[in-house]
């Protein structure tokens, strides 16, 4: 056993904290402080610490569990009643931002390359770099609207909905356009494990309501916790192997179906103080971690730079016209539109299945690691503007 | 990424609370079943997890933390006045119950395999078995005297203190004897880190006690949790990295550094919560995932039998010895004996070293893992049953 990793997760732990607090004192959300952080240590700067070698490898498995605990929590901080009430536009939101964003990377990729834009692979290509831009990550702006108390309203609640929503939407097209150049892909099959997953959650959603009596009769609070939490990874475990969705909607599920227990708050406190004190900290840090640009030309800086503001401009004007479609107000509907901005692992994720198949080159990794890197940082900074009162301060809730 | 680590993890909270809860049910202590949990789920029977490959690995990491957290949490909750009233007795204690296993030991290898005695090899393979017996590891002692509510009592303090000096003797020992036959083994080196380390602690534990000012002026409790965690973390590195002493017991000290300061209830409660539903259930499964016995001849089983007998009442006898020869009274002295029983991961360390210098057979390490689980179940139910108080039932700790 390496002893490095001790020191490791102190100066994750201690850097993340410290320059948190710094991007608070000037008005910053503390997740920027902490993303920060992981670029500073990471291979970008100082070099540090490294998600590579058997060290490395435990700070990405603590990392997903660090999501893994930040989506849970989303779930159990669910308000049934809001997320009923929002189905419908989230639903509205997540479609519309799905389909901007790829006609935004199609044309952008296709303008930009024109040269080759008649034959069909190039087609494929320009038509792929739109399906990366699908993939919303909504972990950054799940811990910024909490930080500003505003993740249970009615904002909050549409973007969770929709970000579920936009991942089985995005793992659609991602299958359909892997399969106009992969025959072994099949949609009709991700389809029928999309429905069978849907009826699981339905059965479990039920079956969870049915099951207070059994927590009633625990004596035990802190019991509860544990077992809350393999329920959780179990589902989580369950959603990404069998059923090919990310663990994270797992795990934002399993939340949701707790929401409506009598020990949630308990759950949620304990859950909060493991994943704050601990595990959202290496999250966030690896996030910035992961940074590694260098090597590229001018033309593909030109390149990213364009893929950036069309990843930012296609998701806000998405999301934001199926918001205020569903007559939320102006400044609502930008909420939700800024919210829906941020893109993370799952952009990487899709981008290696295009390389497996053949329909992403080697080159437009570092454009698509910019637009991770730069949607990433932006969108806690947009959100805490977007959310500004005027004249009043907003409530700032505990972290 | 493999999943695979989700469910794993999901097993071991369930098996480790479940399996708690019924030796509670029997009156056995709750870290009997974590144990028992660890060795059901491993190798030895349903081989479900392992703690090979990339998600064992894991494994291996976050239950090295688990018994960090475990370390700093008694550190914390130390009694300073009791520490400092019983230091001449843990050291009493802590030398008699290394010498006596040493010669237990020495003798107990000697007289089992003693056609070959006249040898100055095997005389030093005979003295080396006697190191390995010298090692207690006492995070089971510590969990089962927390369960109980004992942990800062005049006893729980005096095992705490003696299992620290006992790993310093433990290691100016290794280095003795590893010198007589690894030339390069310098036991004059060992002392003099030993010193400084001695020095680095002192000043250390001044200076906390004078920054106790800046605790007061930090508004943010949680923060504050976080920067002694980094601060525990940090200390353990040192002392491994730097000074060949435990991580363990730089955790440890840590948590005495930080025992007298005001926010100490809170990052104990912080802590506990981190570690109880999270870490330490993996520590103490690990323990029992890390048993595979097999492939032993019956002669050997024969001499393992012997040497876990030795090991066991060694300690007991060395150990109860010191504490009597310190005026506690008989009852206190079984307690602490018993409390001092329990050999862990470090006596497979001492083997290991031994392995690297020739100073132990090959299959002389399946009698040693049989030590570290005989000594390891016995451990808790031999402490519940020496603090039983006669008539009325033992209070007992929220766990």
């Amino acid at each position: 056993m390496s002893y490095e990793f001790l020191l490791w997760i102190a100066l994750i732990l201690l850097s993340t904290k410290l320059l948190g607090l710094m991007c608070k004192a000037i008005n910053l959300p503390e997740v920027v402080g902490a993303l920060l952080a992981g670029i500073i240590l990471g291979p970008s700067a100082l070099n540090l610490v490294s998600v590579n070698g058997e060290t490395g490898s435990f700070l990405t498995y603590a990392a997903e569990l660090g999501v893994i605990f930040l989506m849970f929590s989303a779930g159990l901080d669910t308000d049934l009643k809001e997320l009923q009430a929002n189905i419908g536009a989230s639903f509205v939101t997540a479609l519309i931002g799905v389909i901007v964003p790829l006609l935004g990377g199609t044309l952008c990729y296709g303008l930009f390359f024109h040269e080759n834009f008649g034959d069909y692979d190039e087609l494929l290509k320009s038509i792929f770099i739109g399906v990366v831009l699908t993939a919303t990550s909504v972990s950054i702006t799940v811990e910024t609207l909490r930080e500003m108390g505003k993740l249970s309203g009615k904002v909050g609640t549409t973007i969770l909905g929709a970000a579920i929503i936009d991942d089985i939407l995005g793992m659609i097209v991602l299958a359909i356009v892997s399969s106009m150049k992969d025959t072994t892909v099949r949609p009709s099959i991700v389809l029928v494990k999309i429905l069978l997953y849907a009826v699981l959650i339905m059965i479990l959603f039920v079956l969870c309501g049915r099951m207070e009596f059994v927590i009633e009769k625990a004596d035990h609070k802190r019991r509860v916790a544990i077992f809350a939490i393999a329920f959780c990874f179990i589902l989580a475990y369950v959603s990404e192997e069998a059923f090919g969705i990310a663990d994270i909607t797992g795990a934002y599920f399993a939340g949701v179906m707790l929401c409506r227990s009598k020990i949630k708050d308990y759950v949620d406190i304990k859950i909060h103080d493991v994943s704050t004190v601990f595990f959202s900290c290496i999250f966030f840090a690896s996030v910035g971690l992961k940074v590694t640009l260098g090597g590229m030309g001018v033309r593909i800086w030109g390149f990213a730079l364009l893929l950036a503001l069309v990843a930012i401009l296609s998701k806000l004007v998405g999301c934001g016209l199926g918001a205020k479609l569903c007559k939320f107000t102006w400044k609502e509907s930008i909420q939700t539109g800024v919210g829906m901005i941020s893109r993370g692992e799952v952009a990487l994720i899709v981008a290696e299945k295009g390389r497996q198949c053949g329909l992403i080159d080697e080159d437009m990794f570092a454009p698509v690691i910019l637009v991770v890197i730069v949607t990433t940082l932006v969108t806690p900074i947009l959100l805490k503007v977007a959310f500004k009162e005027r004249g009043n301060k907003p409530v700032e809730a505990e972290v």
